[in-house]
């Protein structure tokens, strides 16, 4: 609810909240602005207001009016580019001269996507954050990280794990650990298959790199994970959605990509796929793994709900042993999010290329977080750890999906994991812009498709959306669309 | 020098020892062998023993033989491949399907830098290593880590850091901390046009991926630094080798490139240039920023020896107010380099874009790390550490230089900084792998060029060639060549 303060009028306001969602990108570029009308009363101030509002950001150069079509948001860069030196022209770095007539969502991925993750880390509401893809701290607070800081930083161990940039692959104790839990997942892979990295989305972004070229052809699941669509579109790559089903990917579609475009690559979440939560049925991955040989394709298997995943999973890297597969998984959502620590396990004959664009891009990782997690895994803490947070993400899962349903939202995948994949009844583009007005970040559908087709689905966090207040507003906002 | 022993003989242990160079790349593509004659003057073992050696390497697939021309290492990517499964063939990846038949060495240039680096890490050796590009660790050791560590890891702390993901552009404190150092280098840059990263090598990797597209012109200065060149060729980009004078890059060339090509980035090393040791001057800074307004390129400037750097050098961030720079730093050189911090700082219109690419690339770096070095830069113990660094660097530069002139090597440039770049007379590639059979690792000049030509220069850390011990094995080995 905007107030009139003696400093800040409402339209200065309300032009300000629009100018920061343009700037963090929460607006994409093209997105319309709401009618005057509409705006009007979604605000509760006069139409007049909303016209020096609006003029404002004209005058600011964020939106462009569009003659009786209304206001759009301009692409962000273009933007900041008029403001900056004249002699530095909009040929830099990936900037469009012009907007494109079409396609332009399908372009502008990669701002939305950033857009999203930057949400989930500025925190700037007290509010438990539905859209959010991770973890809350608290849930992750452990009585042995001390203790696991205490053994790589007292004595020598501090100057062996800082003074030097440590090895290429990565601390060899983690990769050690990391090898015996791989076993234990029935992933047959030697510590010589592993490479540390920063966080999952490094190795994933490490494969990418080192496997494909720009202009290549790679298949992803849709829905999927927003960052892997931004990441292959900044970095040139022919996107090839595959729709992702209760049992796997659609096979079909995927034979048919392959005769079509003979794609290099297959980037896939087996178990707890995000957002839906579906786990890949043996038959599937056979089947799957089947078709890679037939069209000799590589797959990297995204294990990042690991931890969360039921005994018992089907693999894709089980069942092919490594030989084609490569394997991506981290801590990120289960334990230490800040240290960054993720790896990759990778066949063996691909294994050097993939170790030296790592070398080509970071050069080492950080060797003293790596050794203090090889001592949480093999001190069995993170086992234990996991277990108990599985155990109350059950039980908030329960809550959620109770409070979901009374909401009158419908679950298209069966409730899994950490995330609920439902259907609003509604266009959740429109509904997340009008809940962030209300504090509430939400994940929208269309985040999760290639080309952010608008739809009624959202993904939702069952650990954050288990309080009555959230689910009361959805229902207060959606009344009104 | 090479003695049988029960379980391997002669010829095997000849044959392992080639086979490691190769596949650490040390010994590169495309090379050749020594001839059989030579190998046994070189190895003390008799002609026969050294036919069987390369025999077994023939039926290893390492090397092939070219009739009447000798044996030749074979492409490692290619060699690999064919002990991998069969429906696996060389498109996968960058690996060539056939040995292109000029070309070769420029196309090849990543193995070799990457196998360098390996070598830098690998310590297989207990003698100081000439080819370094680092200090030894005990010149980084400090008594002030632990307090450092302490600070971000007792009490609230270790969780604030630890269970959350942290700010995507990278830890507030040390950014007002880098913002603070920048300013005392003339260079007007606030925190919120700072990123960090995981080391200077990720801010080099996140500016080439943010303005560069595959097949993207950009000048880079010969000699300069082969990862910089091998990650430029990987991302598939066009290099511009700049000629490095003392003055600074030779800016006739440089306004060619641009009429010819419309480069859109320059990658510069102004202060203690790698290899040479050179200062950027004044008035080739002013000459070189005008050539860049006129032609509307960026110039990346790569300040990695920044703690090393004479008082009031020139950096071209400085004279341009971050307009068309962005500058590079980080602290593998003089602290942490396990820790793996370094950052960039960049005009405000490419701002956005840089940390787009940094949240693809690896989401956000670790807090921990990062505050704990904000501490040691805050409290002065950085700029302390530095100094006396400094110190001890003059004394051993003095040592170094007395001795590699007794040895008969002239200094190509004034000694300064780490790196002494010096006139062997004889070709640096050969000298290099019989120094290797020594235990002795060199940087030989080739590395230092963009298309790998061989040559009599090569670079010394003047740090570990202060032994006597060291340039007698090098006059040895020379006068046998």
């Amino acid at each position: 609810m905007l107030v009139k303060t003696p400093t800040q009028s409402l339209s200065a306001q309300l032009a300000a909240r629009f100018a920061e969602r343009i700037a963090t990108g929460l607006l994409a570029p093209g997105a319309r602005l709401p009618s005057i009308r509409l705006c009007a009363q979604q605000q509760g101030v006069s139409p007049s207001t909303v016209v020096a509002a609006y003029d404002q950001l004209l005058a600011q150069g964020l939106v462009e009016a569009h003659r009786h079509r209304g206001f759009y948001i301009r692409n962000r860069a273009l933007a900041l580019i008029d403001k900056a030196l004249p002699a530095i022209n909009s040929d830099i770095g990936n900037a469009p001269n012009t907007m494109p007539a079409s396609g332009f969502a399908a372009q502008h991925v990669p701002v939305n996507a950033t857009a999203l993750i930057r949400g989930m880390f500025q925190g700037g509401s007290d509010k438990p954050q539905p859209g959010l893809g991770v973890f809350p701290p608290d849930w992750l607070d452990t009585p042995f990280l001390p203790g696991a800081i205490r053994r790589v930083t007292s004595g020598p161990q501090l100057k062996a794990f800082s003074l030097q940039y440590g090895e290429p692959a990565g601390d060899a104790g983690l990769r050690q650990a990391l090898s015996a839990r791989l076993n234990t997942l029935a992933i047959a892979a030697s510590s010589e298959q592993i490479i540390t990295t920063v966080g999952a989305t490094h190795a994933l972004d490490i494969v990418s790199r080192t496997l494909l070229r720009a202009g290549d052809c790679v298949m992803v699941e849709e829905p999927g994970w927003a960052i892997e669509f931004a990441r292959l579109d900044a970095l040139g790559m022919r996107i090839l959605p595959v729709p992702r089903g209760p049992d796997g990917p659609d096979l079909a579609v995927m034979a048919r990509y392959c005769e079509l475009h003979s794609p290099k690559l297959f980037v896939s979440v087996s178990v707890l796929h995000n957002p839906t939560g579906y786990c890949l049925s043996p038959a599937s991955a056979h089947r799957l793994l089947q078709l890679a040989n037939a069209h000799n394709f590589v797959i990297v298997e995204d294990d990042t709900y690991s931890h969360l995943a039921p005994e018992h999973a089907t693999r894709l890297s089980a069942l092919d042993g490594l030989q084609r597969t490569i394997y991506v998984s981290g801590f990120s959502k289960i334990l230490v999010p800040g240290w960054r620590v993720g790896f990759l396990a990778a066949p063996t004959h691909l294994y050097e290329q993939l170790l030296d664009t790592k070398l080509l891009a970071t050069l080492t990782t950080p060797a003293l977080l790596e050794k203090a997690l090889a001592w949480c895994i093999d001190q069995g803490q993170l086992r234990r750890h996991a277990q108990q947070v599985r155990t109350r993400l059950d039980q908030a899962r329960g809550r959620s999906v109770t409070l979901a349903l009374a909401a009158g939202c419908t679950f298209v995948a069966p409730p899994a994991g950490l995330f609920g994949w439902v259907d609003t009844g509604v266009d959740t583009d429109a509904l997340a812009q009008r809940m962030l007005d209300k504090g509430y970040l939400l994940a929208p559908g269309s985040l999760f498709h290639a080309t952010r087709a608008p739809g009624t689905l959202m993904r939702i966090n069952f650990c954050t959306t288990q309080d009555t207040a959230f689910w009361q507003m959805f229902k207060t906002v959606r009344a009104c669309m």
